[in-house]
């Protein structure tokens, strides 16, 4: 309990710690922003370690490797505008960035409900240990525990798992994976990346879903650069919370 | 296939990504020697990422937070010569600075068998991808690979995997955990960090294993430590195996 | 057979055998009521054992302390207004004092389906063994049993089984959990209790499902006056009923 | 961490919560002595709550009625000698009355190991949380933690867990279920309560185990006996221990 | 394949091997008809064997008592009016009974679906081989096989599984289990068998399902009733056929 | 516990209720002794339902099929000396008429142990209600019962489990399946079926296993006439243990 | 990757290596398309290996063994117009035949999506790697790879996947496993094969599901006539496509 | 059972149907000898259908690509002595020339026990339809079936399954995987092909087992050459049977 109490003051909340969740951790992080990333697994960067192949290796087109070059991780020219960086290397460094900018991490913490006030603003999450999904019923009952913040961040990759939580209570409508196809969609990604309900902002796969973009497009260099916009976009409710 | 080439020639193989073994890697790859860290998960750190009580902090006694210094990780101090620092930080800055010291990472990755030669001396590991495991037989038939190194460091904690290996062989004879109650525990397992079969280092709590320490005593402190020792003596081994 | 004969001329059945449950039952036990209790598990007290942080304590806002005064259950201050008492402890006397006043018990059994009669009104339960839920379809074929009674309580927590019986029936509709974002949860549970349907009163946690109250205010203290809520509900039902 | 410290002084400790092992908890705390009995699963009680034919209730052969009189349990007389409780409320006045006694619970808690000194003595257990072998492997890394005293019961049932640990590292022999076939085994197992090893106390159906006795004559008459005498063997120890 | 062919040519199929299709095939078999019952499990009997209560006895109220005397099962008096038998004697002599009427036996196979002709009527049954169904798919593709009939009766109990096969084709509504409470549902059950589509007659716990009777009435004597009830219905059904 | 009464009094337990217990328990029956066979299964018959070939006949070579006759099953002739029956026909006629002999049945029955006297005679068999197998740890605390006998007859197949609990005692040896290479084993079974230890006769296939016969061999004609000789066998020990 | 390059580029993707695909593919193969086998399981064949009843051996009615002519397998006449081969040796033949006929094939390949053009034409498919529904989650985050081809043909049997993507996207209807009862089912199979919506032909069994055809008519001689049906729809198509 | 009749009369059975046995297979049918390769899963080929690494590709040294040119399998040259062929093509062409040469097939087929004569020979295989495996022991109770035969070859790769067989008997002792480190691995099985005990010869990976090579050297190459070596020693065999 007493544990937790670091954790309840923060500005904005990122669900998901993957690629997207961390770059836009970082971001925030570096204005001096208060910013908590939770995350279901015990281990940050999810994906991010093994690729998209199992090949422990990370593709980028130009400019995504750019972002290596802040984060010092070496990388190679594999074709021209085409960079392959080592996974884990690289997976480990942004995530050691991020904490660098003062980013504190909740790991094995699941998203249960969302706090929605009165004024249909999203203003919290309300999460518990993710491992009592491993336990018999009698041993689990552990109670959930609400975090109040200013803008959470959906960076959950495909399973959206935040935007669900708005569809099940109908007040957003996710298009469902593949129903557009369209050959940019690394592209889309990144200019999708937005406010999709008060106070809630969607990065990275999460983007994909929401919008029916089709799954094999986008690769980890819109997910970096989808974090990036998710700051943006966050840092301007901010600044227009602060205002009214 | 053509993958794994860039991991065939290495000087030190470590077994086991978690913090003994990280930093084992780092301190060799400092020296300029070709160091390669496979690891059974698809990420690395282990249990570094949640520390010991679920609580995603680390408890280190002095002089061990040296060894944070060095990887430029913020902590505090609990009490005298008592510092905690938070797990997912240190744990991404400890991997990218082994990334840094040039170590490579093959995640996903189990022992299989170990190659020992007919000098009775163990010259690499025959390894496999790990997830097959989850696989149905008809499916899981994939070809193990033989890597054949000078050195190989068993830091897979307590399941001692790698000794355990030569036990079943009948050439090496582990305690078993518990068998000697010794109050000193944490100081024990750094002592007894060695080579336990010509070319087979141990280090962190496989120590406790193969030495019978009792579980409890070892913390993150030691387990730094003892990968520092076994990097030692891994120099030391390669330096005989020049001359001779 | 025969052993149920004891059980079958009751004045109130609750359903349920956590806090809520067991103080309704001792309420109406000190009146002279015949009372029974069912419970889908081997023990009774659910959730109260382990406390809601697996901490084995439990905590009550004051007046609540009042009832451990009533169980000689020892307590201590952890801050203005707030109370911890070891959760076990609490526990057994609370279902001893139960036992005390008379209360029957019938555990390892489950709710099947209501008996409604067709003046629309909850007139008793049908109950089954619970362990058959575990055995193979060839050998579970156990026939249930109704056990008729005047009023029904619903104490079986956020599941809300006994009103959820009525919800598939078409005549009471659930709010689901987490509808409404109210801060004051903890007293709203108490105000809540109450008769939902003729013959059928909801108390603890159930309440909250009903309504829809947020699932983390809600703690034991509310919990615990609930179930003495319910137990005056119960009694002016039964005297309307002996009236008609 | 700190809510263990409470637990961390204790003179005995008793491993299993059921009939056994609270008459003994409750008899050692009315002396003054600090007790700690850690029990599996979430609730204490064990197979108390549910007599031993799923039929709620409790026989007792005299005098082990007296017990119930203490405890102020009502019951009734099947025939002559053989008295007839109901369980849930025998159980739940028996956890009470050793809380009032003093004794303090700690529940989902597993024996992993017993601390064995140099003397050849059992001086502690080594616990763990008994749900993380529910969990995964990366997230069950938590680790166990020793707890020292000067006496241990082992009153975990058929199990024997504790004797059980002896035998595994070779210094105890346990006979096997069945191994003997006699008559009177009610009172055997009371007979054969006592000292097995330096530092440990078998108690209840472990007596059986550890001896050979057949399994089904054992009543709870006989464990509740089994307690006490298993309390007075306790105390036979604490005072040679203090005299030494 | 060749082995079916005995069972192809028949004037009624029964689905269920319990008592209600034991007896209706029976009663239909002294008459000459050529009856063929399929049963799912590799017994016949059903829940039968053991009765409702694990018990090993089936209790009668008058005057089912004189089928037990038309098939020489002994039985006791235990009330006025209510009977007592052995259940594996009862179940074994009135299978064996059937079998003397000349009735054949199809153990191990499954209902997949109806013949359904284009007059609207019953006219078969598609049946497979039961095990199939632990068999992975790889290996599970057995071609079920048509059985074309004349009556089909439904004695599968209260899954009623050939009732909602029509219901899936929208051409059957079940109430559904326990939407009616009435006191006398014993009697219910054997006043309600009858034809509830063109060739399908429904008998036994069946009848319940499809009417919405409460589980708990019906007993083994209105089982055996009912399914005397269904011959006659069978037999009235066939005399139609002949005659248009 | 009432209803085990009529069967706590018995000359021969049978273990097992497949063909070859069967006949045996009817011979034995038939000469008046009280015979009890106890079953695992919710049915009796075991095997026989479906034959050996999922083909729902049995086959018997010659004088085999006069057993048949006794039962008044009708049979086909298949080839010389060679005869085919209905097998669910067959079966529950043969039970049928083992209940008309007297016997007795416990089925969901499991054998826990053996009474083994100190004269090292078998002299009863120690039970518990099989479906608690599947019911997890904290349910299953049933307590066992002992039934004492005059003589155990082991029917219960290829198992052999009342002999496995002598070997595991170490006080009988099997010789394991297939150990002997014999072509004639359908009479070998027949012919070694007799008492194995005091008090104990194997009859059926547990003659193979005890002997190390060949599994695929034996047919149900020796079943069938294994049973009547272990019924012989065991009324000559009865009337040695009456002349002793 | 790179290996995939080689079947990026075809005239016709069929999806299932059955009878029905494998012989469609060598139509198409011998005109000279480039066609391309994705299959989920390891091996081609499916059910053809053992036929549809366990026996390892296929029967088909006139004139389908001319098929097995063109493939010199070898056949025997059982009746007049029905032929039977061996299983094993039929189905190696003919995907050696597809094979010689230059067709490429893709085991342990899932679909995963379709491509569908904005002009309502299915102009591709989306696959994965079929063994990642045995892998944890935090493994199986295998990125799906789009296949662009001009015609796709459904040959997945039963299941109609194909067509099933398409009626979850709200475009197709299938009718249904047995909605029509008809005799002539496996004439029927061949006469519905053809195009259900464009870009996309129905064939084998995926057609009886379609168009709702019952289950157990159609033979493997329908299934391997109805692949060479869909060979010449998927040509016309082809040639339609160049014209326009 | 009929079914069977044409495979009880063979001069040779090969257990297992991948590369060796079927190579094995076809060699010995070439000559006139009757053959019958039995086969646990469904279809035959076994891992030869995806290669080693799951790439749907088989690389052969030279000049095992002459058995290809056998076959008529196109190929492509990797590098000097390195062949490539597509793995689906191979391995159907592989298993059509085995069927051409009058190789018989039993899938689905399980060896349980070997028949072993007085005179210390392996006389033929003890079988079962592989599928019981999954089948519930009540359903699963089928007879197997000795198929007798002259020489059996043990082709079921690493398992080994005929071999240990013999171990299980303590008549022969396998090696162990991994006990010898050879380089040259690959021409080592084919050395070692050869009969292991009177009747008995391995082929394949299984030979690598019984004499502990490393698994990871050998390839397809040495399987298709082992099995052709395996059938010049039945042949040799079958000979010298021939002469005594």
């Amino acid at each position: 309990m007493r544990q937790l109490e670091e954790y309840v003051d923060s500005d904005v909340i990122i669900v998901g710690g993957g690629p997207s969740g961390l770059v836009a951790g970082r971001e925030l992080g570096k204005t001096g922003l208060k910013v908590l990333i939770i995350e279901r697994n015990n281990y940050l960067g999810g994906g991010f370690w093994i690729g998209g192949y199992f090949m422990n290796k990370i593709t980028l087109r130009a400019p995504a490797q750019e972002i290596l070059d802040e984060l010092n991780v070496p990388y190679s020219k594999a074709s021209e505008g085409l960079y392959v960086a080592d996974a884990p290397h690289a997976c480990s460094k942004l995530i050691g960035a991020a904490g660098d900018a003062g980013v504190k991490f909740l790991q094995l913490t699941l998203l249960e409900d969302l706090v929605v006030r009165d004024d249909n603003r999203v203003a919290g999450v309300v999460v518990n240990w993710s491992p009592i999904a491993y336990l018999p019923k009698e041993v689990s009952a552990l109670d959930p525990i609400p975090l109040e913040t200013k803008v959470v961040i959906d960076a959950t990759g495909h399973d959206a798992c935040v935007a669900k939580k708005l569809e099940q209570r109908g007040v957003l409508k996710l298009a469902g994976e593949g129903a557009l196809w369209i050959e940019k969609s690394e592209e889309a990604v990144v200019e999708h990346t937005g406010e999709v309900y008060p106070g809630l902002v969607v990065a990275g796969m999460a983007v994909a879903t929401v919008y029916g973009l089709p799954r094999m497009g986008p690769t980890f260099g819109s997910m970096l650069f989808s974090g990036k916009r998710a700051a943006e976009v966050a840092i301007e409710i901010l600044q227009q919370l602060k205002v009214s």
